[in-house]
């Protein structure tokens, strides 16, 4: 049995794990990512600490690579050269360091693209060999697999999604431009909306949540408990991730489109309702063509989806 | 010197072509396609005497190859499978009969697509792997280049992006959805945004095209020559194709966006304001990195770019 080390490299948390190359997660360690001292160092630490201290555990493991997702985008060499939360990183060469670090062939690409290897090794994309995983959680990411790879494009930056324009006269996100789908269709956006009803003196159950506990996922259950405002959110949600979808249905012809992240915790529910609203807006040979499918690799998406990274890559 | 037949296969014209391996075009014909009788019989026949009027007028010249663009879908054995204006081609095996009746090999796709190998064999696309082509004319259509190679996705339908939506909540297209790319930012839009306005009373050098000869190019002319409604009108095109165009970089991460089509005929006065709104639009990173250049294949591109199928089959 052959093992690598999955890197989920968040701005919160570093999660790391060892997986068998079944896919199965054998140990695991969550540290803090440490981005506030805003220093390259620091973080690298934080990531060798939690490498060193998994295979100290499991000494009987041979870790034949370590993969790395990082949220920004990395070249061919795994050199990071964009970094969301951290300027630092910027053109920060961590494969080569790790590779020294541990030994073992290093591997660093962006996490929405590692989501969608995780799913073509392990999870809902198996033998598929174009397809979208779409990543709903605070944003909309993307991984596009064409040809049975990952699309790259110039630099690395492909199926940046999340601020494709779906409405130019609509709402304005956060970027400053006017429509990104995720300012309609993210958790982010529906718990703003939500928060913003009951500001206004909505009622809904929602408010036992109210503030800082109203997440995607409360929505979505009070949604199936009949609480008709957190229904109409999240129908709404619904309705616009089903334009965003038919968008890539229509440019991409996949065999699938691949739903993960926090949103899909709604699992049928939500489902249901992205196949009837893309099926509203995409061009319909294309839509008869495609399966939307919830992704399968859940909470430890991120781990496993670094891993199967190695895997491919080794 | 090799020499292939290209065939551009329309709603109103079949115009056909002998290209030699350098893009030269050396000689055409134009017929009508004969929709009208609503027959695949009429129009198989129209599109082999076009070809046999062709090659008995160039004696002198082996063909080794036909290509033929389409406006719909085929599959990699070059049977039409959609197409948009002759529901009888539907499951057609047009390169089957083609070479039968010619012996030379034939290939056939989408008319969008082989815009793009065009570009990629004679014109603006020589040396890049990952592009897009933006064909801007009555509607919009794309054509997909990825790793050097025409992107078909599952069924041939990739690159379908004039019903990208890219504003939900805006006006309606013809294809019952509202906010289609191509319902804002096609020659289409803008003639039928033009003639409203002369309707409405607004004074507008345009009158005088009112209202059978207004066409994209006018409208552009007129706006380069300072009628101020003709330019508010290329503007607001310019600002919605600029905002498709951003979303196209921001997933495909390409070298190049090349425009062609009827409006590309505005060239520098269209291609410096569609640099602008793409760059307010699309992240700064992924737009740095692009080129938004003119195609370069100008009105025979149809024929150049099915001849260029061939080419690349041969």
């Amino acid at each position: 049995m052959k093992y690598c080390i999955g890197v989920d490299l968040g701005g919160t948390f570093i999660k790391t794990g060892i997986v068998d190359e079944n896919g199965k997660l054998v140990s695991s360690i969550q540290l803090p990512t440490g981005v506030e001292a805003n220093s390259t160092a620091v973080v690298m630490e934080n990531i060798k600490n939690s490498i060193t201290k998994l295979i100290e555990s499991n000494k009987n493991l041979k870790i034949s690579g370590i993969g790395v997702g990082v949220p920004g985008i990395s070249d061919d060499n795994g050199n990071v050269t964009i970094f969301s939360n951290i300027k630092v990183f910027e053109n920060y060469p961590m494969a080569k360091e790790l590779n020294e670090s541990f030994g073992v062939p290093v591997f660093v690409d962006n996490d929405a693209n590692n989501a969608a290897i995780g799913e073509y090794l392990f999870g809902a994309a198996k033998g598929l060999k174009n397809f979208v995983v779409i990543t709903i959680g605070t944003g909309i990411g993307g991984g596009v697999f064409i040809n049975g790879h990952i699309y790259h494009g110039k630099i690395g930056s492909a199926g940046e999604i999340g601020h494709m324009i779906i409405n130019a006269d609509g709402r304005q996100c956060g970027c400053g431009n006017y429509g990104c789908w995720e300012s309609y269709a993210s958790a982010k956006a529906i718990v703003k909306k939500a928060r913003s009803l009951i500001e206004r003196g909505v009622k809904t159950s929602l408010i036992k949540y109210y503030p800082d506990e109203i997440s995607a996922k409360v929505i979505g259950e009070e949604a199936q408990s009949g609480d008709r405002v957190a229904g109409e959110i999240f129908e709404e949600m619904c309705k616009y991730l089903g334009i965003g979808i038919a968008n890539i249905v229509n440019i991409f012809n996949p065999e699938a489109c691949i739903i993960g992240g926090g949103v899909s915790l709604a699992k049928v529910f939500l489902l249901e309702k992205l196949k009837f609203y893309t099926s509203l807006y995409a061009i319909s040979y294309a839509y008869n063509e495609v399966e939307i499918k919830l992704a399968e690799l859940g909470n430890n998406a991120g781990i496993l989806g670094s891993a199967a990274l190695a895997f491919t890559n080794i």
